[in-house]
């Protein structure tokens, strides 16, 4: 699976010096747009199929602090699905140490552009076939 | 004219020790939602006309750095108004010493949902009238 | 126990036309500050004592969707509190219609200036038997 | 000159459905340290020598709205440097029409970490030299 970047910015920091918490939980919808688009599913895709997918919860575990000009490199797996909650994990590693700097999760259901619930196997046999592979898989 | 008061988040800070220059233009925001509001004009009553207010330019000087934990005061100003452009002058004072933090104007345009140029005086003429106003007074 | 209340702003909220999921990992933030404050170790007390409170992890089930320009009430709580780590829980209500829009939690551990783990106990008696006051009262 | 390329960001975007104008003033800065760091002056340099650069003044003209999954190419150039200031203008295109959608400027001045001006002449001839050399070269 490839691994998607973040170079840090500036106004990422905080006054401790660091990114500030809260920014991991933005890279982490970089990371997933970025996988699902690596996948097939795009951004335009799902929008020209009505497909919205929202957040329904995220977790986030800081292990080591993040600076100003680095680089973390992040994987997205997917951790279950069940054909209408999918769960991501995120592995979240300051490239030039190779250290884990935090370890992730979002959940996330499928609704259509009026906020119904969708089950992705009437909804998008497709992507429901691609969640289930990519579970069998391990990735 | 009624004062709009921000207080300082951490998470608005950056590694200087200081607010990020970039939050300022987000007060200006709320500043301006804030004064619409007072003016009679909120919100939930442009939404409901279907009016909808673009900034089209934005400008800040900074003159002094501002803190965590501070409070900063913003008058809202409108300097001119033709009939199609609204320009709003901003005034951010850090409370507790009272000393100019940051001077800013805004430049507006209004448009309707699918992005056509409102000319405002056809289009609401009340607002039209109330921004007239407001510039004749001076504020 | 006090409860504080955000301003929903506009640069808060995403393309869904709802407020994006990050910004309520910062509210937490808010609500944190708000509330040691009001048990009497607000911001510039801890730095005065020269103790930095990192966050360890965080949490967030998002319940209901939240708009512009709507009020959400914080209510934070001490979960559990062991001398070295603080979990607390932040029950987040939209205000108008008294709705639970998310629950939440964050842990965090207590550093010096030098980035070396406090123990409180010895660190800060002061804090440490505030912490444990509150965990036995339950809030 | 290097082009600076800044993908948008979903979290960029605002119930507009467009990216948030607060944004386009970050991607300044995400552009201004990538020039700086071609012009040899990195941040890690910047910071070793003990110069700080803080805003003195930005402003923004938005021509074109931004969508999400978009990408902007940002070009940078001295507009102006005395020695003791420096103005940097910013053309931002939108890669994909390669229409202008914002044009803007930003001004800095340099103090060391006790909050001093710096004249660059005295305090770091090497960079005064390049900066005064890139406005003769017109970039």
């Amino acid at each position: 699976m490839d691994i998607y970047e973040h170079f840090v910015q500036y106004y990422e920091t905080d006054q401790m010096g660091i990114v500030h918490h809260s920014n991991f939980i933005r890279w982490m919808e970089e990371a997933r747009v970025y996988f699902l688009d690596r996948m097939g599913f795009g951004y335009d895709w799902m929008e020209a199929e009505g497909i919205i997918s929202p957040v329904v919860e995220v977790s986030c575990q800081y292990k080591q602090m993040v600076h100003f000009h680095g680089c973390v490199q992040i994987k997205v797996k997917i951790r279950t699905y069940n054909g209408v909650r999918l769960c991501l994990d995120y592995e979240m590693i300051e490239k030039e140490s190779q250290k884990l700097c935090a370890a992730a999760s979002s959940t996330h259901c499928f609704i259509d552009k009026k906020g119904k619930i969708l089950m992705l196997q009437k909804a998008c046999p497709e992507l429901d076939e691609k969640f289930k592979d990519a579970c069998v898989r391990g990735s």
